[in-house]
C-alpha cells in the first residue's frame, strides 16, 4: 500500500517506521519542513513543503498531529483529496470532525505512550479503528492487523472513554512519578531508589484490579501519617503538592472506607 | 540468628518468609492470634497469644504493624525486653518513637509495595536501616545484606522523604489506575486494554526523568481536550474524578508551561 503522513512528531515517527516495513511511505508533511525531512529520511519517503504537494493517488493518508490542528488540516486536505482514505490517530477527536469535511474518513488510534527515545512493541499495542464507510474498515483492518495482535473496532464514544482513562492511567501516573522525583530532589535523595516500587506497582495493577491492591497511609486510614506528610509539604513550601496529596488521599479514603 | 516478629500482615509475612531462609523465626505475635498462627505455620515458628510470652533471648525483634500502633507496642515490649535489638519497618515513623521508650532500637524499612498474592524480589528491594547504637548497625546490616543487594544507611529524616515520595510514586499512581478502571467500567470497556500503556509508562519513567517523558493533553496544553474530558466526568456525575483531573492537569500545565 502507498501511504503518506501528515505530522512528524512522536506518533507519526513511530507509526511511519512501523508501517514502512510492509508499505511504501510516499510523502511526509509537517508545518516544520526540517522535521518532515528528518522523518522522511528514516523511512525512505519524501518530505513536502505544503499540503498541495501531497500525491493524491495514495491509498491511505494518516493525520498524526495535535488534536487542535486536525480540523483545519482536514479542511485543507479536502481541497485536494477526493478518493483517498484519510484517518487521524487521536483518541479524543470524534470521527465527525473528519466526516463533516471529507467522506472517506477514519480513525486509527494506538493506545500507547510514545517517546522518541524508546522502541514500541507494536504487536502488543492495542489499535482502535473506525471508518465512515464499512468498505474502508476492511482496508484499515488489514493495515492494523499487520502491525498488532490487538485490533479493535471501536466507535468514537468508546474511544473517548478509553482516552480519558488513559490520561488517568498514563499521564497522571507519570505526573505522580514526577512529583515523587521533586520531593526526592529537594531532599537530595536519588530517585532511582523508587524504580523497583514503580515497576512493581504497575505490574501488580495489571494482574489484579487496582482497587484490590491499593496500599499506603490513606488506604490504612492512618491519620497521623497523612497529617505528617502534609505538614512536610507545607514546610517545604509546596502547597501545590500538598493539595494533590490531600485530594488523592481523600479519594482513596472515600473509595475504601465509605 | 534467632528472630521474632510482631505483626502478621503483608510486610510481616513477606519479611518472615524471606528471613526464615537464613534465620530461625522463633515467635510471631499478632493481636489476632489466628493470623499469627497462619504466618507461624509458614515459617516453622510459634504463634504466641500475648507479648509477655515472647522469648526475650532472641537477637532481633521486628515490629511490622501499622504506624499508629508502633508506640504503644514498644511501650509494652519495654516491660519485658532489655537486651534485644528491636526494630520497626515503617518509612514514616521516627526512630525516636522507639528510643524514647527503649534504648536498643532501630529501623528496617523495605521500600516496596507488598501484597499477599505476589512474590517480592528481595535482592532488588532497597532496604533502609538505622540504629540508635552504632554496634547494632553492624547486626542489622548483616541481616539486610543477606536479603538485598541494595542496603542503605539512612536517618529518619531522609527515610521520611523517601516514604512521602513513595506515596506519590506508588499509592497515588495505583489510585490513578483505579480511577482509570472506574472510567472504563462505567463505559463497559475492558481495563486490560490499558495494561501495555501502564507498563510502558512505568518502564519509561525508570529510564528517563519522569518530567522528560510527560505526555498527554495537559502537557500539550490542549484546552479543547482538557475541557472535553472534564465535561465527560461532570456528565457522568463524577465530580470527584473531575476535581482530580483538573488539579493534576493544572499541575502538569504549570510544570511545563510556566
Amino acid at each position: 500500500m502507498r501511504i503518506s503522513l501528515i505530522g512528524a512528531g512522536r506518533v507519526a515517527t513511530h507509526l511511519a517506521k512501523a508501517l514502512s516495513v510492509q508499505h511504501q511511505i510516499l510523502h511526509i508533511y509537517s508545518p516544520t519542513f526540517a522535521n518532515a525531512q528528518t522523518l522522511a529520511e528514516q523511512v525512505q519517503a519524501q518530505a513536502v513543503r505544503s499540503m498541495d504537494q501531497l500525491d493524491t493517488s495514495v491509498e491511505l493518508l494518516i493525520i498524526a498531529i495535535s488534536d487542535q490542528a486536525i480540523e483545519s488540516c482536514v479542511l485543507e486536505l479536502a481541497e485536494y483529496f477526493k478518493e483517498t482514505l484519510i484517518v487521524h490517530t487521536s483518541g479524543s477527536t470524534h470521527i465527525e470532525r473528519l466526516t463533516q469535511h471529507y467522506a472517506r474518513a477514519g480513525v486509527f488510534y494506538p493506545l500507547q505512550t510514545f517517546s522518541l527515545q524508546r522502541e514500541i512493541d507494536w504487536t502488543q499495542t492495542p489499535l482502535f479503528i473506525e471508518t465512515a464507510c464499512s468498505e474502508d474498515l476492511h482496508i484499515l483492518d488489514r493495515v492494523a492487523q499487520a502491525l498488532s495482535q490487538r485490533v479493535y473496532h471501536y466507535d468514537s464514544k468508546q474511544r473517548l472513554s478509553l482516552h480519558l482513562a488513559a490520561v488517568f492511567a498514563c499521564n497522571f501516573s507519570n505526573y505522580c512519578y514526577d512529583m515523587a522525583a521533586q520531593v526526592l530532589d529537594a531532599a537530595q535523595v536519588d530517585f532511582s531508589l523508587l524504580h523497583p516500587l514503580m515497576l512493581e506497582t504497575a505490574a501488580k495493577a495489571t494482574q489484579n484490579p487496582p482497587v484490590h491492591v491499593q496500599t499506603g497511609p490513606a488506604m490504612r486510614a492512618d491519620e497521623n501519617i497523612l497529617n505528617l506528610h502534609q505538614q512536610m509539604l507545607v514546610a517545604a513550601e509546596r502547597p501545590d503538592l500538598q493539595q494533590v496529596y490531600q485530594l488523592l488521599s481523600d479519594g482513596i479514603l472515600k473509595r475504601h472506607h465509605e
